[in-house]
């Protein structure tokens, strides 16, 4: 199975690596990672680069296809070259997905057009913009699209397409292999959750810079 | 705050890029990622490379130190120079921290002598080799060393380290920010929880390539 995974200046690096650490681990598995050109992406804050080992014009058909996401998307939706090697990419997959504004690339691509789709909480109505229907689960699943909500949920939507694909025996090894029995310190991770003072905070960050 | 993430082949990923995603974030923190020279370092399976962006001769102090884990870290028990660095980093620390068997890195350099610590859950008992005392919790923090379980419990250990040094505001809106509502597929993702056969199967391969 070739699962190819984009790379791309901006990017949030959690997005890709939950994901991938369970995709890896699928049988036959052969994952790549893709950038504009071969060398590093460098992730939203600065601090981190992620190695594209192949360039995007090399790579053109994948068994599955994932789009992370990060303030980097933004610059990316009208970025046609781009949008183009998504489409032709899809007509290629068995399974497209997206991690939290990754989303925003496949809508803008219209591959979401009439489909219920998720993206991080803060960016969810703007996928309407491309005419896909903001839905606000952990992991949402249309036909061969899945697309995951922010940054961490891409683990959640890797480990149920893993025991969708290959069964609940494969996904629970992956899942005790990452030791994922997650125990965060608040009940606060979703949009509803938290102190509204604290979404609000996030959702002025996101009008800026996204 | 300066905070060196150390970089080595034969890394996961996500031990390193879970807290990153939550330390990055800090107020005023400089997020430095720290390999054997400038380039890049590839992960336990190969898929993936993770940039070193400062070579550890140049590296002599961070106000925190996290060494992820990996498969990488067993040939690196034995690394006197590595462990000479991670000696002396720590001599310079507030916090020095570790995710899945980068504690084993810890352990070795005697760092957690009679202290408790955890690592990833199928390797231990190996942390009573050196005469930590191996310790079944998914964050475990004994003075200034916080050692977290396998891959993804370096995640809840930021958000907790952020909530006891920053406060629970902005640990909460981290949280929210990276959208963790974690919604696992099954409740397997600790020792003990998973069906017996597959406990088995992940200790043999650890067996094998630790």
């Amino acid at each position: 199975m070739d699962i190819a995974i984009y790379l791309f200046d901006g990017i949030t690096a959690l997005d890709a690596v939950g994901p991938y650490e369970v995709l890896a681990r699928l049988p036959d598995a052969r994952v790549r990672f893709v950038g504009e050109t071969v060398g590093p992406a460098r992730t939203d804050n600065g601090a981190l680069a992620l190695m594209c080992d192949v360039a995007r014009s090399d790579v053109e058909r994948a068994d599955l296809l994932l789009i992370p996401g990060g303030f980097g998307t933004r610059g990316l939706e009208g970025d046609e070259p781009v949008l183009d090697w998504i489409r032709s990419m899809d007509e290629t997959t068995t399974t497209t997905m997206s991690v939290c504004t990754g989303s925003m690339l496949l809508a803008a691509a219209g591959l979401l057009e009439g489909r219920e789709a998720t993206t991080h909480w803060a960016s969810l109505e703007r996928l309407a913009e491309y005419a896909a229907i903001p839905t606000s689960r952990r992991v949402v699943t249309s036909g061969k699209y899945v697309t995951a909500a922010g940054v961490s949920s891409g683990i959640d939507m890797a480990l149920r397409y893993a025991a969708d694909v290959f069964g609940d025996e494969l996904a629970m090894t992956l899942q005790l292999g990452i030791e994922y029995d997650p125990d965060p310190p608040f009940d606060c991770g979703s949009v509803g959750k938290a102190p509204p003072a604290i979404e609000q905070a996030i959702r002025q960050r996101f009008a800026e810079r996204e």
